[in-house]
């Protein structure tokens, strides 16, 4: 497997485009990615009880187990909870894309991000789409733009693509997604989409998927909040020429690593964009009674806001940390923790077997002064372990989510 | 049921004093209760999986069935992750209350409150604990010098009384409280000690007790995390002459009403004594389909970052409420759900059957600029209720929790 440039666009078969249909103020908010046959489709929604209507459309889509070609996204509104009008509207935004790309309005995925309870601009966005689809290309270029039209308050394009052999075969995956953006009313909202030339059943992409996903989306925490429109759809169109990837063939543990490695990566990114984030947070679990409990303990540490208020204040507060893990509901034996912190700049063990080790506290200032640090803590002879990633919790943080109207 | 001055001291045969030992620099730092006669305990600690020796010490006894004379506190030292060590001078510390008491060690509960990972400074506990019992006294003084001496950066004593008729008799009930303090290396615990003059079964004691905390500790959120140290003991000496309380009794009826209403003040004025906490909100569910999903939901809008950063910059984001009622694992229907904010000043509807309403930007901002707010919300026809209880989200918590050390 090996990292190269470029996003969506990356594997064969694929076309984007971004464009400003002005249902932002400026910036580009609708993207188009279109597959130049069909493909099969894997998804993940928001677990939250409030879906927006594109999320709906979605899943019946994914739920159908038919092919499909194209999804369109708008940035700026999330076509959530605005009721009936709402699912006419994303309806609609399906139709109007099948109708620019002469395909049906079922091969059509839909997703939206933005502000809450306002009915969607259809003039500016069925406008908008036409105006998309004639941009449609495969360059990089046009990664970019669709990268880039996904966005709301995302200080950065966040794309990666990849390339393995398969058989004697090069497959591409490429992928854009989107963080955590504060439109007002509304909450952080999380896109991810993927592509490839792979070919690959459809039972067995969504089961990769579902693997991906509890190893990165579900092991970030920027704020905690689930919003209403969180989705990763996955297209893959067999356009490389690769081998079919089965289910428990050799192929398939490739691609699953590289498939991992892209939606992993993209997790990374989105932290690494989180609001008012000013460090960068790796959290290490290793020796727990099972991965699930591994990942319990890290994804406590990294959501708790007093663990993420001493990472801002370089501050070595490994009782915090300790804590977060004893009420993560895994099993934990506090006498078996060893502990340390480590950055660019050194490594410093703070606790060993559950008793503090005394460490030179100006050591580890200058250790987690740094804005990338890892926490790394064995918690006992388990084959559990698990990496999650989050942020340091900041007055920009506050400022951001409490000030924004100002 | 009428509040009355005083606190722990308030009913018969308690006597209670306050003492500054020297394990912090200044304040008192030890607080002991002593019931005249044996009285029955009831307790509930906290379910992280790191519990500090105290902890498992008062685990002991109140499982013991067994009546108990008193409880010793200590501020300023958690005496958590202390290993073997921790153990032993968790009981030394009720062994040296026996003595001064002239009662049985199993007969003395024991609390601490503090730096995490730091053995107990014993020669100052043990002399404190002397001194201390030599100030004992049945006065509001008193009282009010132990809820003093058990608070760690809490900016205000926490306590209240009550009485009641039973059977032609006054029956009090007294409590104190701690809220959430941060003391290196430590996180926010909470304390909470109640007593009282009735006559009552322990089992039902504990009963009340475990229904008094669903409705009260459970219901508020400072910062989400669950400390090493959480605690609440009650304790119960049948001094008034009173009807012994019975289950199934009218009394039970009377009484638990009280000692709901004691718990709920006390969760009240810890959340308001919240690091950093700007406003106090209070979240009224209704409408859900029971009762454990309307205080899943409550609890949820009230532990959200977004929620509570809304509130910080009043803002009327009835966006994030709705969101985090959706993530909060409880039934919901969307559609079903209407929401308002009021304060001392008004009250504006945001959301109707699911809907927005349009509402007036500049009163919305008035009412949310008040110290007190109440966000009530119907979320369908079920009878489940409940009420949460938390603060904003502010600069100064984040300053308090990450920067602390300057």
């Amino acid at each position: 497997m090996k990292w190269i440039d470029g996003g969506i666009t990356a594997p064969k078969g694929y076309k984007a485009a971004g464009f400003a249909a002005g249902i932002k103020k400026k910036k580009k908010d609708i993207a188009l990615v279109i597959s130049d046959s069909q493909a099969v489709v894997a998804g993940a929604f928001t677990t939250n009880m409030v879906k927006a209507a594109p999320v709906l459309w979605d899943q019946q889509i994914v739920a159908s187990n038919e092919p499909v070609k194209a999804i369109v996204i708008n940035s700026g509104n999330a076509n959530a909870c605005t009721g009936e009008q709402g699912m006419l509207d994303a309806a609609k935004m399906a139709e109007t894309t099948a109708k620019a790309l002469n395909c049906q309005d079922t091969e059509v995925l839909v997703c939206s991000t933005g502000v809450i309870g306002v009915l969607l601009p259809m003039d500016k966005i069925v406008s908008g789409i036409d105006n998309c689809a004639s941009l449609l290309d495969t360059t990089n270029e046009a990664a970019y733009d669709a990268a880039w039209a996904i966005c709301t308050t995302d200080t950065f394009v966040k794309q990666v693509a990849v390339e393995l052999d398969i058989g004697g075969h090069t497959v591409k995956i490429g992928g854009m997604a989107k963080g955590s953006g504060m439109i007002h009313p509304n909450m952080a909202t999380m896109l991810s989409f993927i592509t490839t030339d792979a070919e690959i059943d459809k039972g067995l992409l969504q089961d990769l998927l579902g693997d991906s996903i509890a190893e990165s989306y579900n092991m970030i925490s920027v704020d905690g909040d689930t919003s209403t429109n969180d989705t990763v759809i996955v297209l893959a169109n067999g356009c490389s020429g690769a081998p079919r990837i089965t289910s428990g063939s050799d192929y398939e543990k490739l691609f699953a690593d590289a498939f991992g490695a892209v939606h992993a990566e993209l997790a990374k990114l989105i932290v690494k964009d989180g609001e008012g984030a000013g460090k960068f947070i790796q959290v290490e679990i290793e020796g727990a009674a099972s991965v699930e409990d591994a990942r319990l303990m890290a994804r406590s540490v990294i959501s708790s806001n007093l663990v993420k208020a001493a990472f801002f204040g370089a501050d070595a507060n490994w009782g915090r940390i300790l804590c977060a893990m004893g009420y993560a509901k895994a099993q934990l034996d506090p006498s078996s923790v060893s502990m340390d912190y480590s950055s660019p700049v050194g490594t410093i063990a703070v606790l060993k077997h559950g008793l503090p080790l005394a460490f030179d506290e100006d050591v580890a200032k200058k250790i987690l002064n740094e804005k990338e640090i890892v926490v790394h803590a064995v918690v006992g002879t388990g084959i559990g372990k698990a990496t999650a990633w989050g942020c340091d919790l900041t007055y920009e943080y506050v400022r951001i989510n409490g000030d924004y109207r100002s």
